[in-house]
């Protein structure tokens, strides 16, 4: 069954995202100030429209913009969603965000009648476009029958977290604080080890056969082998998405040292210029304290 | 081809050894001060002599003790190993020591024509006993050679890290600053998550199947969810491990801030009266701080 469906944020997931919808025969509409990507998925079969007339007639609203104000803007006021979308029609909210903000915008929905699926993404850019999203979700039963189509479309995995939105939010909190901490632990373990003189390479064959391995160490230690740091996933996410992290914990007066250190390791890569590259990169952190040469 | 072998220290780990060491049908000499150990291993068909009797008829003495300092007073000394143990015999090291402490054991043993393998092991008490350990191991060629039978009947996986000692002790501290980190992470994570409302079970079903996840979240988060602390691994490990890669990274200057940290909370668990019981009730530091209920 085809809906009539609304990105909103067109970067990298985003985009990828649009791309899955049209792909699963969805009319989509997709929107970011940036006009180049918006013009990228019209070229791709996107229908163009300003957000007045198209969005009263969408079903599903997928919101991929980066931070909970950005999600807050594109909902609420006089010229948000909330205001515009029919009854019955759905807001899927990707962003990582707060549970207790989570809670806020789908209170916000459903006082005009929509469904809001507390959403957030994990898996890469290269998922979002082929449709093998994992997605945290928790909602109305109701949120989820509406939101479907579009899952079906940009998700492999859909993890069902409970009956109203926070839940999807906090699972994804959890999983970025170990994401980010096992980097930062991956970046000292590859440098301390090639400083002790061992071949970053032998590192990865030894290590992820043994009990120190975790899949951010699989996936990213190779980056630092290469001296490939292509933005895959960068820098930048890490403060932003473990300082979330560490407003949650601070709200709920939870300490958390290691995310706490984690942090403070990826605002020196990004202080120090690495902002913009692989967030493995954080190795160059290291590299450079310890006078290591990297690969 | 059966051997004459000793094993020095008869905890968890060197008591398994000494179980598979006679399961491939060699001679098996156990040493420990704890005499009931002693007469375990003999009950299961050890034979029982003094050091000065037995050694200078042993080929490989596998040193299982717990730090540098009881691996040295094994070794070295008027009444050392290094001057009761034959020429041509082996010494295979296997405690988690500092690369550069395992090359002055290693020259010791070449002054007195003994073999040395730095040999640290992982995998835990029950792969001991089934001879199913992973070592991490350099050495001479020679030394592997005489090592051979030892370590065939020992391990399932012998990583050949280089022909002198030293790297085998440094991927075995990469490997204990990664898994340490882990476990710590995994405690702030679960904590964090069940004081956000999240099931404890249902963060493992889903961090499992995320980027999030890691062979020591796998492993080490049922024991929370289960509220099971028997020690399989016990908390008064990791301040040693931790502080063994802390010395060597101290001396390298190396700052490593993830593994200081994580130090810090195994210390706090282990200073709260939890050191015997198993690593994963460093969660219970985390609840304790947060008012948090673990199950």
């Amino acid at each position: 069954m085809t809906k009539t469906c609304a990105v909103f944020g067109l970067g990298s997931m985003g985009f990828g995202i649009g791309e899955s919808l049209l792909r699963a025969g969805h009319t989509v509409y997709g929107y970011d100030p940036a006009v180049q990507q918006v013009a990228k998925l019209v070229a791709l079969g996107a229908k163009q429209a300003t957000i007045d007339s198209a969005l009263p007639n969408v079903d599903i609203a997928v919101i991929v913009v980066l931070n909970a104000s950005q999600l807050e803007s594109v909902l609420i006021g006089d010229s948000g969603l909330t205001r515009i979308m029919r009854r019955d029609s759905c807001v899927i909210a990707c962003p990582t965000i707060a549970p207790n903000f989570a809670r806020k915008m789908e209170s916000e929905c459903l006082n005009h009648g929509i469904h809001y699926l507390d959403a957030p993404i994990s898996g890469g850019s290269a998922r979002a476009s082929s449709g093998q999203l994992s997605v945290m979700a928790s909602g109305t039963d109701s949120a989820f029958n509406a939101a479907k189509p579009a899952l079906d479309a940009m998700a492999e995995t859909v993890f069902e977290l409970g009956t109203s939105a926070g839940n999807g939010s906090a699972m994804k909190a959890v999983n970025q604080l170990l994401a980010g901490v096992h980097i930062a632990a991956m970046a000292e373990a590859m440098t301390f080890g090639i400083g002790q003189g061992i071949d970053a390479a032998e590192l990865i064959r030894v290590i992820s056969q043994c009990a120190g391995t975790s899949w951010m160490f699989e996936n990213r230690a190779p980056h630092v082998v290469d001296g490939d740091y292509t933005p895959h996933s960068s820098v930048d996410i890490w403060p932003k998405d473990l300082g979330i992290v560490l407003e949650i914990a601070h709200e709920a007066k939870f300490s958390a040292p290691m995310t706490a250190t984690a942090l403070q390791l990826f605002l020196a890569a990004s202080g120090s210029g690495l902002g913009e590259e692989d967030d493995a990169a954080v190795a160059k952190v290291y590299a450079r304290n310890g006078g290591i040469e990297l690969p």
